[in-house]
């Protein structure tokens, strides 16, 4: 297998970012999570400043052009340690598991964390993901297990609900 | 006791955020968590463009102007969904809890979240920590508990570690 190439998301690749975005929540159980458009992709990562994500992409390595991986990312703050960066997807198809394109797209952000002088990478994943032994062979660390970190969320029918009541 | 007077804060209220900052941090039990000077914060949310984060503070109603609260938010991003708002931290003072100084805060913030179309105001909580009841009653949702969504970070050592691998 020749090498698959790497390299920084442009606007015209929206369309295979798509794909993957619901090729990943078909993996986690959630096929009909994904609702964003093309159009949104493209505003939100390529037309918006400052961009909403950036995105590493993974190109086969034929004329096909099909994409076999990707990373989303964006920037977060910590009070404590300052601007970090957050991995919001990182996936590779089932063909490419092993291949260590995982490693290398997962390292490039890791990189990129590390030579602007970010504190952190951080992100979610699914409890039962068979990832995680992969995750902690990166370096990364469970925060949810360690310091019992949980996730919490608000929806927008929840915020609809606490606006009403906060009148 | 006179009414709080809660607004969005300034470059020079950072001594009183990094207080703040560092009394959630003894709440949390890593009171040697914070590293951030007032300089830090001051460059991060009121010098940079775009800001690394947003602060709404609470002051007291008399001529101390000492803070009794704040919440520190900035935007995230889904791949389902798009733009987001993450509360890194919301903290009121002891002596102000159960005044609703706390749903005051979180409410502002879920309210520029709805009025701005955004999918969701997320943020992470300790597990012991005893707000849980109060987030539910907001309207959150633990994903941690209800998807197994599990928080992961890579901290600068990991990072030094993988690129040297990677090499």
């Amino acid at each position: 297998m020749s090498a698959v190439l790497v390299r920084p998301a442009r606007r015209e690749d929206c369309g295979e970012i798509q794909r993957l975005i619901q090729a990943l929540a078909t993996f986690e159980k959630f096929p009909h999570g994904p609702k964003l458009t093309i159009e949104d992709l493209e505003r939100d990562g390529f037309e918006s400043s400052p961009a909403k994500f950036k995105c590493i992409v993974a190109e086969m390595p034929d004329e096909s052009k099909t994409f076999c991986g990707y990373a989303m990312y964006f920037p977060i703050y910590s009070s404590w340690m300052g601007k970090g960066i957050r991995i919001e997807d990182l996936y590779v198809t089932p063909e490419f598991h092993g291949t260590g394109l995982g490693k290398r797209l997962f390292s490039l952000v890791a990189k990129e964390a590390y030579e602007g002088d970010y504190c952190r990478v951080e992100f979610t994943a699914l409890g039962w993901n068979p990832a995680a032994g992969f995750y902690r062979h990166l370096g990364a660390e469970n925060v949810t297990d360690s310091e019992e970190r949980n996730v919490w969320r608000l929806y927008r029918n929840g915020m609809e609900k606490l606006l009403l009541h906060a009148k």
